[in-house]
């Protein structure tokens, strides 16, 4: 009988996914026959744009050969093209195409950090951060927001304190998943001035650059002066043309040494997938108002539905969002996470629904905090919004009375 | 003025893909109007399978959404009757579908050792290893491997002594990628006794399993006896369907602590991409002999021109590969990167041609080995393979009397 090796620590820490993770308690309710309104997951349920799935159903290769490591030419073109018309002034040879955001994201972070050093992110974060870290070997370290802050970000103090001689970059999210925060130009001026001081770098998630509902424009940290030494812009098209699975991201950096250290990371992995690459390439050259102007009415629209709901129901604190499509909610119970299985397992409305959240605790990396907030997806069309908000109003009532 | 943040040590280490670093004098010759047979990297010129095409052509999906992150169940059912039909018994519960062959040999790196640990590598080795490691911090202890013992494995006890208790794998490739060795039956005993005794895991790198042209057929090291505990196979349909863009692959293993593990990292990078997906279950589906038997049939037939031709050359030292589609071979040069490079800036045919080789001391983590050899590999029809080989014999007769 031989005995079986453990995996490694590193393997031990990479957490299960909360917004994955009550999946199994969804799918026996769905078994039983309830309706589940999906707002775990920031899946839109939008079409994908026509010409990107056309340009993907057309493709006229005979042999799917692999691309360049660093994406196809016309992708990092239109690419380009398109930082452009958003005010960002990012040539092709500055891009690099990546396997969705989430490979974006591991490639800055590992070309800011070796193992054993630190990242710094604002929690609640959104999670996978987590799990990009762990199988890199780098601390998260966080630095909470508070709802009553409407989750912006602390004074430049508390951010300069939480930087160590291991600290190697500042990790952001605008507009943000999960609170919905939109960061103004004032606040990335002053974390450039902090990364700056501390000769480290900013990682900037950007990924629902469109996805802003306030009067306030987008800021991106390409556009902040004085960031071009270190900031690392982290991207994907999954949100912005509703094709989550097509898995096309890219980074964008004015870095030299980045880029050149991130081209040898993306060498050893060969390239990204081919043929969505040749549906973004269609997809980028879409006029603005035709698809993602449209849709981003859409999500205000929602967003507005949505939060009057969460209005009329006792002891739940939470503020509007600017942007994304994310809501961090205070909910008035002691666990969130016990809360969100019950409504799979226990609760189902008069017409035999129920609603799937994200426990919120997930989204923190300080032990105990978030335990009574849940993320709130706002991926589901307003009708279903209200019936879904109406489950929650009528779930919470119960769940308090219960025995 | 601001500083200039560095790149982390471990992105320092990351380093460039022999296969692809003399791109640009390939780029520079062919602008010059030279035909540059590409003997460097592992791209066939096979046809992708219709079906496969057909299958991803026709795809029938409004909204590319997010799939499961353990891949399509009716993929994983696919895989799991591919490797039955290859004597492999293996369900579907124990495959994850990963992008690509590259992010499988990544969890199973990750899932085996931590940062500062190591895995031991048969070299010379398939280069990509190197950029792996480094991204993750892990050490790859090389254990070399030589022309003369048809790069088999060495003696066991030589094994044995370079496991230390930082020692966490032993990788394996086979067929084997550059060296073209199938390791027997009795090697893979050998090497699940060695690996059960310290009890460390192995992990099996088998995307050229069918590329096989001696009388010994293919061993899986899920079918080596006792090594249910602790191995990892890691697969990739890129060579078997001539589909290397797609970035599909798979990790299949009977360790459930492995497969939970990987899980969760793939959660955090959420799926694959789902077009190849979809690709990839017809390609599954096609008779052996309708695609993958003829495909092997003309591999071999160009692995029998290659090995004639070169057999011709003075001073070229090669052991006949038993599978896979490369061949590592000694040049009578002093730096065969020095060669390659010459070849694509100095040497032209008659015909104004020239090859495109892969230095071979990128395959070696030892300093100082390899440093005359190059990895051709055959992925042109013979016709091709026969006027490249009349370069390399022109050329490497030129390079010893050049001024």
């Amino acid at each position: 009988m031989s005995k079986i090796p453990s995996v490694s620590s590193r393997a031990q820490r990479v957490p299960p996914s909360p917004i994955r993770k009550l999946v199994p308690f969804a799918d026996k309710a769905i078994k039983e026959g309830a309706m589940v309104y999906r707002l775990n997951i920031g899946q839109p349920d939008i079409a994908t744009p026509k010409q990107m799935i056309d340009a993907m159903r057309n493709f006229d290769l005979n042999i799917i050969a692999y691309g360049r490591s660093d994406g196809e030419p016309q992708l990092k073109r239109e690419f380009s093209r398109y930082y452009q018309r958003n005010g960002i002034d990012i040539m092709e040879d500055q891009i690099i195409v990546t396997t969705g955001g989430s490979e974006a994201i591991t490639f800055a972070m590992s070309a800011c950090a070796s193992p054993g050093e630190e990242i710094l992110v604002f929690e609640p974060f959104y999670t996978n951060y987590n799990g990009f870290a762990s199988l890199l070997g780098i601390e998260l370290k966080p630095i909470t927001t508070t709802i009553d802050d409407g989750f912006h970000l602390p004074p430049a103090d508390k951010i300069r304190q939480a930087i160590t001689d291991r600290t190697r970059a500042i990790l952001i999210c605008t507009p943000n998943n999960p609170t919905g925060v939109v960061l103004s130009t004032d606040e990335l001026l002053t974390l450039t001035e902090i990364a700056n001081d501390a000769n480290i770098f900013i990682i900037s998630d950007e990924v629902y650059r469109e996805f802003c509902y306030g009067d306030t424009e987008h800021t991106s940290i390409l556009q902040i002066y004085n960031s071009e030494s270190n900031s690392i812009l982290v991207d994907s098209i999954s949100k912005r043309f509703s094709a989550c699975g097509a898995r096309i991201g890219c980074i964008a950096s004015r870095n030299e040494e980045v880029l050149s250290a991130i081209i040898r990371m993306a060498q050893a992995r060969l390239c990204p997938p081919v043929i969505e690459q040749i549906g973004t390439i269609a997809a980028l050259r879409i006029p603005f108002e035709e698809y993602i102007g449209s849709m981003v009415s859409e999500f205000k629209a929602r967003r507005d539905v949505l939060t009057n709901e969460l209005k009329g129901i006792d002891g739940v604190v939470f503020r509007e969002p600017e942007g994304a499509f994310y809501i961090q909610v205070k909910l008035p119970v002691e666990n969130s996470e016990d809360f969100a299985v019950w409504m799979l397992t226990d609760y189902r409305s008069e017409h035999n629904e129920t609603v799937m959240l994200a426990p919120g605790a997930g989204f923190y990396a300080t032990e105990g905090l978030g335990l009574n907030e849940v993320r709130i997806a706002y991926v589901l069309n307003t009708d279903d919004i209200k019936r879904a908000i109406n489950c929650l109003r009528d779930g919470l009532c119960l769940y308090k009375n219960r025995t």
